[in-house]
């Protein structure tokens, strides 16, 4: 991260470039907000036509500032940028941010002309932010490089939330909604059309700051990938929750994406695949993006899963256990011991988990204190919630019912403590100060629960370790399956023992010393689909069947595909039993090398029961990739067949990973297809391997 | 419906027993309600203490009442309730709400108490509410019987939401955020531990109220389900849509349920598909019941699919457009000419679907118009929204706003239209006034419309028609596999031709006559499972494989089962191909006879995906019932198979629906397993049938 960047957001002095006097305008409203916000820093208006502008002395040019600016501000229209981001390199400023549109959005003129600034910028060793973007702010320090109209009724405080967005109006959106919520801001940043800048290393700058507790991003998708992983991981080690919206997963939306910016979106579901392998919580709705990160905001996160619920309505706690489990929490019931002892004191009471004090406890405080103290006493819950309803509305009852939570809760600060509740923001603020999370919604309250642990249970896994392989000399040209084998497995894969015969003596010679039954495959680098021109015979049971079927195969492949290079024939022991899974390898346009995991036959082709990970991950990762399928209990061995070899497979996933990371750049896809997962002990088998390489 | 039960929510006069003068208290707020509300009725307040209550002339008991009060509201503890419902039954008042808790929610002691309640009840012809309920009230007439907190600081507006609940607190809860949203309610009922009336008769008394238009309904299960069903359909057949909350989903909740009131919770995928089969919306959360229900007030649905997205923004676009599309809308870009005439008037806009004007439109409202009329005029879309922003939270520029906006709809009010925006809720409301929906949230939005289109597609649907079935006389006691079949054969159901053989000669001779290869099944009424006893042997080609099979599967069961009854071997064609299936009945024990379907093995063992319909149902409805499970497209010729005789598959499923209808009280169960679905035109075969009777 250079100097530059972080200029970005704390600058020493800042030029507006077209900067205007009326304080409603594009070139007028920063510096209102700069003033209103008590920026420290010099500012230096732009302006040609003006003496001062808002009571700033105004200078005619960039070259005309009496220094050189950290950060330049260009308010101008698209036609007049290019010159301006010229002026600033020509006078050394560090980075400038551009908030016209009318660059690459609108099509080639406009491509060409965002190509210029960027040649310009890079030249310069200047940053650029934008084009069509609405900039930065940094409340702490009164920095508001933005035009955004919700700064138009207050400005932000600061807090412990980032905010990274492609696109200025969510960006802006999202922080009016932080807002609203009671969540300060640490730093905000919108990178547009990202001529330069982009979100992944806007994100790179947010997890580090020290400030900033949880990220709240958004992107259509991203462009420089090892940069974005790394920011992913680097939240992960520093304990930092990111929680994502991710646009365009429709097939619309993808492709108003592609129209909307000239960022490649990649597939949603590799990209959902990386956010979960990171431990990044992927929002489906704006208003759970907020609820997470509100939930994220204080840096605590539960110790373990377990979670009681208080209850003055058996209704509402029925609704949130249910809630609960479903976002993945163990809404595991009180000890026995104590739900007696509950039960003899309050007879009316459900002591299980929901603990339902009834109604009685609306008029009797002891009566919650004393199912609250149990609680937390004997119940191990790691979470406490608390479904008040409208109670904390009533002037009278907010600050008893408060109180008296308080004291039940005393002496188990560590835990999380949460409720649903429905009151005026005065009283809400009050019950945040004692150290509730507060909301109106139980289900949004349990989903943002489950989000923590799951962020808890992510930033617990120590780092994937991949050893990482070293590079292999590719072969020129496409490969035959033999090929593709032989080069798999000097990366450490294995493959059943086979041997390729280029006659048929030599494949029933091959079929003696691997044992019968065997398959028999035509091997060249020209044939991809074997079965399409009849090249495979299976469960060849002896020698005659064994020549028999070699004759007709090389017969079949000279006639049907007559230019192909045949290598011989694949004489392969035949492989039963097992479960058939499908493993790939594909380059993701925009995330690289991704490994794909499914099981085979109709889980993938009706179901599309298949999982993604970014290359290359360790073999624990592997197996939490394994888990993710649907399909997953018949690895495991459900209906009543033997449990399979699922750390032969983790390993299988784990090596071609690494494979195809050391590779990226030569290898455009592997299958392996199909890989027999054998009972346990046993091992896989990739019965057949194909490699599609990079013409060099 | 009774008068009686109508009294209940429009009472001439109404007893309040337990009246107290503090208007704070359970027996005081109804008071104060009543007043406050402008009650029109006779108000009798009793309390043996007073000479008058809150300034009203008081009477000491029940029989001191100077008329028969249409219905009373008992606000008096557990203990003293069934006394004073005898009082009411002996005076002949029609009906009474009871408030109090402490009875079939606490155990065996309070269950008798409350049995004795609605014995007295029943007998004398009075219809209860609760106990353990927060009571009714109907805004329209400012009858407020209940004392719910929720009208402290004000009371409800009427309107055309109905509101029924099992659960007084979650009731008060909905009701509370409907009045937040700006929405009247007609009547709202809270149901209690419903010893009398349950949810299933409030809901079908609710549906009928020609002042709803909406119903909210929660619960946690139903007893009445004929009357469920019946409100359902009603519903359906008025274009009222219901938006339910069922809780006890979890394993957790349902424990939950089970403890909170005596409602049997019966499986939650049979309660789900049930509302599924009657158009009903099931929500997921609170905030999305409101949501629906809001969008649903107006009474108005979408006559089509198609949305049209309006955006100054192209990342909300996106995002508006992926959640449209996940709520099953249609985004169906502009056609080509309107594109390209709108490209012509404004180059930067991309003109397919999201429209986005691009943030010139903030600033121009010309721009806005120039985007949206051509969208009316030639997009076709039924549902027109647009994403505003917080552009209407600005004093001066919401009004110019929603002007330009109602510009440019003119001459469209048949379609819908609805927004984003933020904005202060007078703001919201000159909106809504102007006929739009308005959310925050466009996933809130986008569903919602989801939901509507859902309803509209339900309400279309002619009603379910099966043609009933006469029942036909039972047979005593467990039927073999060939009972079963000759069975259901008489219901109309079609098996392949097979024999059932005693002897191994007459076996030979019987597939002589079917033709090769066989199926030969032992055949007993005390054999249930067939396989576990080695009674079945498949693929038999010839006379010779008959005959030792038959012996052998005949010894077998001497052996393995001597004391069943031994009716011989079934002889059947061996059928082989089409997609196997399985085809059941089971008796939910709330909502009686329901007919499952799924796909064959792992399919139903490990993806548990089946679907479920209450019986009878007619073709059309099985047919909708065959596309629910996620496995469908195996049926339709998925990896180039041949598709299914779907037809014949749905005309299966509503025979039995019709045959489990017929027999509901003699048929516990029914197992069709595996029914294969052969090739389009070739019908289904069961090749198996296991009845379960009820022993008479």
């Amino acid at each position: 991260m250079s100097d530059a960047f972080d200029a970005l957001f704390a600058p020493q002095s800042v030029a507006l470039v077209g900067a205007s006097d009326d304080a409603s305008r594009i070139g007028g409203r920063p510096l209102r907000y700069l003033r209103e916000g008590g920026f420290k820093g010099r500012v230096l208006p732009v302006n040609p036509k003006r003496e001062t502008v808002q009571g700033l002395q105004a200078y005619a040019a960039i070259a005309d500032l009496p220094e050189v600016p950290d950060t330049a501000i260009l308010a101008l229209p698209a036609s007049a940028t290019l010159k301006a981001v010229e002026d600033c390199a020509a006078r050394g400023v560090k980075s400038a941010m551009i908030f016209s549109a009318g660059f690459a959005e609108t099509g080639a003129e406009g491509e060409a002309l965002q190509a210029r600034l960027t040649a310009t910028a890079r030249e310069a060793g200047m940053r650029l932010l934008g084009p069509n973007c609405l900039g930065v702010f940094n409340p702490a320090l009164g920095y508001y490089g933005t035009f955004s109209v919700i700064l138009d009724t207050a400005l932000i405080a600061p807090g412990p939330v980032g905010i990274v967005s492609q696109s200025g109006a969510y960006g802006a959106h999202i922080a009016h909604l932080a807002r609203n919520r009671g969540l300060g801001i640490s730093q905000w940043i919108t990178t547009g059309n990202e001529a330069d800048i982009d979100v992944a290393e806007a994100l790179s700058h947010m997890v580090r700051q020290p400030d900033t507790r949880v990220v709240m991003a958004y992107a259509e998708g991203v462009r420089d990938r090892d940069l974005f992983i790394d920011a992913l991981e680097t939240a992960r080690q520093l304990h930092k929750p990111i929680v994502f919206m991710k646009t365009g997963r429709s097939a619309v939306g993808a492709a108003a994406a592609a129209s909307h910016t000239a960022a490649l979106a990649g597939s949603d579901g590799v990209f959902d695949a990386v956010l979960r392998q990171y431990g990044v919580h992927r929002a489906a709705t704006t208003a759970e993006q907020i609820d997470v990160a509100y939930a994220a905001a204080s840096g605590r996160f539960p110790a373990g899963d377990k979670v009681g619920i208080f209850t003055m309505s058996g209704g509402f706690g029925i609704q949130l256990a249910d809630d609960a489990e479903a976002a993945g929490l163990d809404v595991s019931p009180m000890p026995e011991a104590a739900q007696k002892e509950l039960l003899a004191l309050l007879p009316y009471a459900a002591p299980r988990n929901p603990v339902d004090a009834t109604a009685q406890a609306v008029s009797d405080l002891d009566v919650l204190k004393a199912c609250v103290r149990p609680m937390m006493a004997q119940g191990g819950y790691d979470v406490f919630t608390a479904i008040l309803g409208t109670g904390p509305g009533s002037k009278t009852y907010a600050d008893p019912l408060r109180k008296a939570l308080m004291e039940a809760l005393a002496g188990h600060e560590d835990r999380i403590r949460a409720l649903t509740m429905s009151a005026p923001v005065e009283a809400v603020r009050r019950y945040e100060a004692d150290g509730f999370l507060v909301y109106e919604d139980g289900s949004a309250l349990a989903h943002a629960l489950g989000a923590l642990a799951k962020f808890r249970r992510a930033f617990e896994r120590p780092a994937s370790a991949p050893a990482p392989m070293a590079p292999l000399a590719l072969p020129q040209g496409p490969l035959s399956e033999a090929g593709a084998k032989a080069l798999l497995r000097q990366a450490g894969l294995r493959f059943a023992d086979e041997e390729l015969a280029a006659t048929s003596d030599a494949a029933v010679a091959a079929a003696d010393r691997l044992g019968y039954p065997v398959v028999a495959k035509i091997c060249s680098p020209d044939i991809a689909h074997k079965t399409e021109i009849g090249g495979v015979a299976v469960n060849l049971k002896d020698a005659q069947a064994v020549r028999a079927a070699t004759e007709a195969i090389l017969a079949r492949a000279n006639a049907k595909a007559p230019d192909a290079r045949i290598e011989g024939v694949l004489i392969a022991p035949m492989v039963q039993g097992g479960v058939e899974t499908i493993v790939g390898v594909t380059r993701d346009p925009v995330l690289g090398p991704v490994v794909m995991f499914g099981l085979g036959g109709i889980f993938v082709e009706v179901l599309k029961d298949v999982t993604f990970r970014a290359a290359p991950f360790d073999v624990p990762e592997a197996h939490r990739m394994i888990r993710e399928i649907r399909g997953f209990p018949l690895l495991e061995g459900a209906r009543g067949a033997e449990p399979a070899d699922i750390d032969a497979l983790a390993r299988l996933l784990s090596d071609l990973s690494r494979f195809a990371a050391a590779h990226r750049d030569g290898v455009i896809g592997i299958d392996l297809n199909p890989v027999r997962v054998l009972p346990k002990g046993q091992g896989v088998i990739a019965l057949d391997a194909l490699i599609e390489l990079e013409a060099s």
